[in-house]
């Protein structure tokens, strides 16, 4: 009879352990979810007055769309147990309830819906003020429902199906699965949409300055709480060796993030004389999307080296889309996410405590790590121009001239944000 | 020796199953709380400036005066165990120690105290802009006290005393208890308070437009987020089965928000021929209003079905109310608390696993659930306009025309909450 | 075997009791994290807008320096086992792994940064509008690198060589060692920097307006939410007793913030003819900083009266303050954190449960408590004095009157907050 007691006991215990992981995921859950708020606040603060609405209304469909097809489709092709095309996307039988989700593992599903919709906003503001409404919309369903879910399954159920997991691939909470795919994305958005009117004129790259810049440093202060939900919730446990580990990616998230922003400031403080607000704001996301691959891989001097330089490549890669590509990317998502999703996740390769080159691992992590975000790039860029070109052809990218000039919220949604306010350009 | 080592094991691991609820019981309460900041931008952004100041005042002080009275009064009045005029309220014996609460369940009284500060703010969206200050804090403070607690105490202490937990209602978050006890009151409030100047002239319906929609929308996402609090918490447990019920309640939470904008702004797309910022906003929280009360009780495809349901509703009601009925309710609040709150808590009898209508359950429960919202709303009507009859004779309860059309922060405060401003009635 | 398992049971459950604190300190020190956001807001919301975005740079680095310098040196100087000068600070031992943190409690490491960062923030208020943001950064890395763990060191330790400790003091989670040290160098930076021109002239005491006490409001709310976790965070533990004396210091925390604005807002109404909004939001914010030395030491009526007096004390502060010593404090900060954090410290003596005036303790706790925060204050002024004197001598503390009449954003930063909007002085 102890013997039975002690064993109803250890099993009691076990379940502990798992109730306590799954309570730390579902708060993380709530954070991420807040990080909608933040990248609204951030598009609207960065961006003119005149789309505030429908910029708006862009993140609160992404959560809402992305809430609804991840639900019933999404969270299936993801972390499916039936392989399809050799791993390329997964299906799942009905007795596992993940299509129309009704598994048990209701946390789990939480935790992924909302980063589905993170990688759906991504997108929005790379093409803010110029972009149809209507097509917005559907591009983000599809990304919720297809490209997000498969790009997951690459890597994510962990297991022996998910390529890059065999490959040996490192991503922790999504520098690549979610920003890279959200920035490859923006990339090709920005450029089939064009950039908006007044932007390149003459051959001159002119300043389109952000309305509100109160707005945009809160939201950046949102997205830093949210990514400790991000980075610190996908260690996906809590309780023991889980703790410590959970506690060292905070840390490496903070710092990150931290020094990315300072990194920013005395670069930016250098190359133009003033510290540059926005660049600054930036750079704190910068060194969080570059954390968020290796947060579990390396240590806190490996984040401060992988903060460090997002903070620097992503006023560059800013200045350079802007200035060289003439690409118009209002609120700098492709250099955030894409160019430091992309660095952050082959750095990985370099600063693991395990297998990274500068700890004696040699060259092979840096080599998965390159084509693992390279083909995560690829995967966004391919099926983003496929969807926005079947789009441009029937329905069209961009509203009309007009609208444009007089703001996407008078034309799309028959509002003023602010009313009782007289705004001018500038 | 074995056996007495193992009975302490046996009792601690209770204790953590029980400490763990208390955690996340304490989270949700935090996230509960934040719903004030929500509450307020959503009545600034959706009011004029001129009475900004005015509404953080009321905001702040149905937090204070309801934190202050709930500890004092209202959780013994909610939760005692001495019932009074055969349930009509409870007492509590001071061993109890339920009045100016002293037991050691802290985080169970912070949590309802949370909620009936919730209940309190309804109200003070729909009378927003011509309310006296010092009529609103009576009011305030005889529904934290009084009021609210009753209402509560019909149902949610769960035990033979409560008749509506006899009677087998089911309101999970409330609803009811909550959002329509609130909504009802808000009903007679801005009634009896009356339009503001300028909305009904000769016969025609005007439009004040909110002078802040990206305020506004932080307010919804900020609701959103603690509604998960809201929802979540009301398992009022963590551990085992109720991780996984928790979990669903979340999910479903989410679901009923997200279908809920998608309906309003599809609705109000093929209504009006564009898709309304402010409704979609409203449609979010009319899912999550409806939901409450059912998200322990439904599956899924039921939360998804109350929230389209609610979303649709609140466009319907609040143009009813706007302009057949010609109430000014500048927030929506007697649409998305009170309609949305009453739908949600009737349709649970049609959707609930267990003894829903379409669930082979009969009428029975829909009928409970019918004359139980309606019970609530009965009495915030009844209370609430013999509180406000009183006020109305006694000191009054509308601010005077000069002060309403200057506002009420420069009359009522003597601030103007944007000082560098010019702004312009629209 | 019975034995061994059993054995084994016991260190599980013993571990499980140490990760569920470990999660409530890191869910906490994320709410803490968060209160950077509002005391952004309230400095922007109570301040003109032209320097709004300098007061976005100060507060992000605050965050940004503090994380760095705590991790790499603070945490060593503030719990290292090694004592200096008699216990004046410590250093730790390499094996500890305290100095560039790498021990395996990083919870503890982040929660104890975000609390640094807190204190640097503080004095930022004071000084809003005219000091040099080059200057600032260097004081702000000063404060977070040595001053703050410094003081930090005499008491939170908790062992024998803090001093503060030893000697009885009680300061749960910093009225003293963080608010009062934030309060007590926001005095000294203040009068060292000088008023904003403008403020006192002729004789005569001008008002500057806050610019958007929206968001000034919104901030006050944030920071009332994250000071749930920056008390409730500081029983350092939870679960069986530790979830009882935790739940104790919210509700204590929630009452002393509600009557503090309540307390506020009636004697503003009295004295003045009407309800000071800004008083009434720093009257809440008054209550917690007094709350935050005695949440766990006092009951419910102890944080009442706490809150009450600090809610008045605060009013007559600012008051005092800004008309009768001129010293200009655009936020409030010297007498919100330094006046409220050294009466709440002191009223810990007589309202301790355990040792307070009222409750038979004799004096001797009253004692200890005004000469431990009367140290803290000391040891900001003096070494804030220092500090600042060396930068004045050298690189100057404020920028030219030009600069400052034109606004901080264009001249630091060249940037303008609202770039469409046309501002007024006012």
């Amino acid at each position: 009879m102890i013997n039975e007691q002690q064993e109803a006991l250890s099993k009691a215990v076990e379940s502990i352990n798992s109730d306590m992981g799954a309570l730390w995921i579902t708060i993380a859950a709530i954070l991420v979810f807040f990080m909608q708020a933040g990248f609204t606040l951030v598009e609207v603060g960065f961006t003119r007055s005149k789309n505030s609405g429908n910029i708006i209304m862009k993140n609160i469909m992404d959560l809402c769309v992305g809430s609804l097809m991840f639900w019933a489709v999404g969270y299936g092709i993801m972390y499916g147990s039936d392989t399809v095309l050799g791993g390329f996307f997964r299906l799942s039988p009905a007795e596992q309830g993940y299509f129309f989700f009704s598994a048990d593992d209701w946390y789990n599903l939480f935790f992924q819906t909302v980063f589905c919709a993170t990688a759906a906003t991504i997108v929005s503001g790379a093409i803010a003020g110029r972009t149809k409404f209507s097509t917005y919309l559907i591009y983000s369903a599809i990304l919720t429902t297809i490209i997000y879910p498969i790009s997951g399954s690459w890597y994510w159920p962990f297991d022996d199906d998910a390529w890059l997991n065999v490959a040996g691939f490192v991503d922790f909470a999504g520098s690549s699965v979610v920003h890279a795919v959200g920035g490859g994305a923006a990339l090709v958005a920005a450029i089939m949409v064009g950039p908006r009117i007044g932007k390149y004129t003459d051959g001159k790259v002119n300043v389109i300055p952000g309305h509100n810049m109160i707005l945009g440093a809160l939201g950046v202060f949102i997205l830093w709480l949210g990514w400790f939900g991000f980075n610190g919730g996908s260690q996906l446990a809590w309780g023991g060796s889980d703790t410590v580990a959970t506690g060292s990616v905070i840390i490496n998230t903070n710092l990150a993030a931290a020094i990315g922003a300072v990194a920013a400031l005395f670069f930016t403080w250098i190359k133009y004389g003033k510290p540059d607000i926005s660049m600054t704001l930036n750079g704190a996301l910068a060194g969080l999307v570059g954390i968020t691959a290796g947060c579990g891989a390396v240590n806190a001097w490996g984040a401060l080296a992988i903060g460090l330089v997002c903070g620097i490549a992503v006023v560059l890669s800013i200045e350079g889309i802007d200035k060289k590509l003439k690409i118009d990317d209002p609120v700098g998502a492709i250099s955030v996410h894409g160019v430091c999703g992309f660095i952050g996740t082959v750095l990985v390769g370099v600063f693991a405590i395990d297998g990274g080159l500068i700890n004696g691992g040699g060259a092979s992590l840096l080599l998965v790590q390159t084509y693992g975000s390279l083909a995560y790039i690829l995967w966004a860029v391919i099926t983003t121009f496929i969807v926005l070109f079947i789009l441009k052809k029937t329905i069209g990218l961009r509203v009309s001239k007009q609208e444009e000039l007089e703001g996407l919220d008078v034309h799309e949604h028959d509002i003023e944000v602010y009313p009782e306010f007289t705004t001018t350009e500038k």
